[in-house]
């Protein structure tokens, strides 16, 4: 079982509150939460027969407790979240809120297609424990979610929403960018904090850092592999895929950043970015499962149709982490 | 109510067992149904309060039901599926099922992320009264969705359906195109009967047709722009969603088609790509519920976050009718 | 050398100002010809050292001319234009006008990045043989290529064309689609005859027809994979690489088309899917003239930097001909 | 006339060779060239007849001399070069040679889209003064632009090039990224001393500094938008088309990222993306020399097809500008 104290102790030397934020964000002046700081976003285990094993989850959940993240990222991309149903979906957020001591943040996805939908998951988030939600852009219509649409969803949204909201974009997954000008508007609502970007376009991220420095608003990287370059242009933190298997790495490239090594920063960013391509955009989740079978997790198999690796992407795999001296 | 009669009458003239599909396939060798004809896929009617309005629903089939279609397609994109529960597709499914006539075919979406949830998505629209199910790609983790994948995938619900399986590619939504190849292999199982394809790739259309020349296989065209083409080149209907509104025309397009009066048909093919844009690319399933509240169907608002028109779009809708004599 | 009795003979059977038009098409009533029928987008021949050898372009010239083709394109994207200067690119189209008889069409790519550059060298073009023009759209900057700019630059490159022009439109080199607006202002230029569209999206070609319905202005589809849909939509002809290797099939496809033979014109349709893929899209020129060496043409090298297949695609190519029973 | 004391004394307080490159590149180590800095890719002037004005050339050569760039890249995309005869190339850079100092670098675009006309343009650019050339991929054939195509083309130009050789990759004009193999296997090339990424994939960037580190080869970024990011990753300078507007701040932007003083840094660059923005993706060219003659330079019409601003857009343009505090 993780304690509390295991994560305290693996928060040496931060002074969060502090030194994170270049931007001058100080919580209390309406917004509830600071985000600031490195999140992993947990994999969802699953047993031989594909059911989520607990067991598991909470093994990985102790592991992760070592290390200095501000939090955890529960139901985003990595999670498999679209191939959970949604009790499943609470009873994973449930147990994670249960073994997290409750200095760290649990940031649950509860995006849905629907703004219903997702008001009521919402909900239900902050009742199984969540601290925040993080909602990913409603997709499937894309074609009709222009920033007038997105508006009125995530405006729903915070308005029900017991908890802050954090904006999601993802791209890679979505076709869709949530739009820099309902980024901007959306800023200013009291219980939207933030953002994940996840599309790697950093001029966009830099962009949506000054057009929102106005307001109390952060904006998470959504991956390790523009992690350097979003600290450098005001971003404060990262929800990093790769933070499952690398996680000190990942909490020391941001503390590198957070006190100006910026050369010891470039030098680990730059063994960080094909491991951290290897288990996202070129091999995806079961990428990823297989490396944190390596390193020391629980990995396993994803849920249908996801596909293990080939042995040949296997081996692919374990090159784009041994070249770069991980393993 | 819709009374079988009136369906019955309304097929008056077209002997479909017969001259429709000029690829030669005849039901009963091992694949269960002749998909070939045209398909309205419904709309789902939402009351102002956002609550599926049954009755609307049923008033609206009562009027389809005084057309040539083959049947209906329920819960496909146009249907605004990803808005609803898992409870609401069925019972949606089970109302139409109990005012459709028992010769027409009922071709019930039941598409969901997961094979395992497809897979029960699957049996319940059997239960409830499909008589095939159209099973979009799953498409959140596109980038590992390649042929193995979505064979396996395919495999395993057309294994476990009770009832006749219809692939459904659209790229529009899903930002993924099922492969040529995994069609190929796919269309060799005894249960996947044919393909809707709302990509509007003719080429590639025809490609699948010609590929699966040997298979039980029936290529459906996934819109009314490219019919006239799709038919010319081997598919034997279509899922048109401006059948909804001109429902009458598209099925004179048809069987302009089936009996060869190739200019007529290219003269009406012509004016129908205007007012279907509309409703389709363009202003989306809004644009098609304001059309069909013009054309005496009961359209009504989308669920959130869909938008209903602005003034100007709602012009520019009209004019796309106008321009072309349907207003 | 080609004789102009040669090129008669081949016309055998069709008469074409009669029935080839469906959509009403008279010359004389303001412009200049008729461009309706099939072209082969010639390939520029190259010698080992990489020079144009024009004693391989009459030998191919000549074993096309038994073909009851429209005419010929000189110098489109399958000539290499953008590899030859422009003294090359005037001299290969003098020496096609050279040996073609006086009853068929030189239709010229003329099309350069500035509108200047463009007018020079379709004054040129005319000045040496050409009797029609067909004009890329200017690309690089596509940013920026809207309709009000393309207006501006065919506007001025028809007004002082001594020869009519033929618009095209080639997004797969391009990464543009001359917009259908556009092509709409454009029709009505007395100059301005028609448009080859590559594209392969039947709606739009279909679309295009329908909206410059009343302007004299034909449709050619760029490519055979779409050409029996084209024709179905009120397209007057194509421009068929493949052509270069099977252009007794692709006019025999055409003649299936005008006579009204749509069954036959599907099965012979779909046969020349993948050949047409593999010359195109799939193996590029280095694919279409290898092909050509095999059908007893003339195709050799490609100037770089494009480069020869490698035997595994060669003898991918070789399937993609042998499986639909050309090899 | 600019004298080579005005570019000397502009260059004040950096002392390039020593701070500048992180990662270590020295000269002399077979490679002839060191690139790093910041250099605007000049305009070329046009008089109101569409001629190049050499004069006004002039005159903005003489203020961009005040100003500490490393050099000048000449025949860029926001040259115009596709719109200049060969002749026109050469005497532009010919020209600009002749008013600039010896010691600034000038970069000269000398890609064209076959590898012949390429090499022969690079030696004549060699001819009128260039000090290294930048090389553009060729695209028109991009569907064939593999690695294998591409390593082709850039070792042969490199190989006959009397100068050294800088890759230019520029997705946004050409539809093609140079693949990151393809550089890793150049960069190995001793002619081959940098590339300029216009892509803003900051990730990729990364992953070329770090793939390429055990060479002597130099990253620039191709927009100040993503320039901080650059540095911080390694890349060694920029090729700026706001520094043709905005010189000063750029190569201040410059400054205090190769001192380390980042968070100045951070500030000085978010205000610069949206006039950035402005002048490349959002309004192009036209944009970029409207702003140019309100900044003192001369900038004047583009030729066609490019087209001047709508008044709209000027006014747009210029509240991207002054809403940063630039006018």
């Amino acid at each position: 079982m993780l304690g509390p104290q295991m994560w305290a102790s693996a928060r040496q030397g931060l002074s969060r509150g502090l030194s994170r934020n270049a931007r001058g964000w100080a919580s209390g002046e309406g917004k509830k939460v600071d985000i600031a700081g490195i999140y992993p976003p947990v994999t969802t285990p699953f047993a031989a027969n594909a059911e989520v094993d607990y067991g598991k989850l909470e093994e990985n959940l102790h592991k992760l407790g070592t290390l200095p993240f501000r939090g955890l990222v529960v139901q985003g991309s990595t999670g498999e979240f679209p191939f959970l149903t949604s009790s499943e979906r609470l009873e994973v957020v449930s147990r994670v809120h249960q073994v997290m001591p409750k200095d760290k943040l649990l940031l649950a996805g509860s995006g849905c297609e629907s703004t219903q939908a997702t008001v009521e998951m919402t909900v239900s988030m902050a009742q199984v424990g969540a601290d925040a939600v993080m909602v990913v852009t409603p997709f499937y219509y894309r074609g009709r979610m222009n920033s007038s649409a997105l508006i009125h969803h995530y405006t729903k949204v915070a308005d029900l929403s017991p908890i802050p909201v954090v904006l999601y974009s993802v791209p890679a997954n979505t076709g869709l960018d949530l739009p820099v000008d309902a980024v901007v508007t959306l800023s200013q609502h009291p219980n939207i904090v933030g953002m994940k970007d996840s599309g790697g376009d950093v001029t966009r991220i830099a962009l949506i850092v000054h057009k929102t420095r106005k307001q109390d608003f952060q904006v998470l990287a959504g991956s390790v592999g523009f992690l350097l370059a979003s600290y450098a242009l005001g971003a404060v933190g990262g929800v990093c895929a790769l933070a499952n298997v690398l996680g000190a790495q990942v909490c020391q490239l941001e503390r590198l950043c957070l006190t100006g090594q910026w050369e010891a920063a470039q030098k680990l960013q730059l063994r960080l970015i094909e491991p951290n391509t290897a288990v996202t955009r070129r091999f995806g989740i079961p990428g990823l499962k297989k490396a944190m079978d390596w390193f020391g997790y629980y990995g396993g198999p994803c849920r249908a149709p996801l596909q293990g690796l080939s042995s040949a992407d296997e081996e692919a795999l374990r090159v784009d982490f041994s070249s770069n001296g991980w393993l």
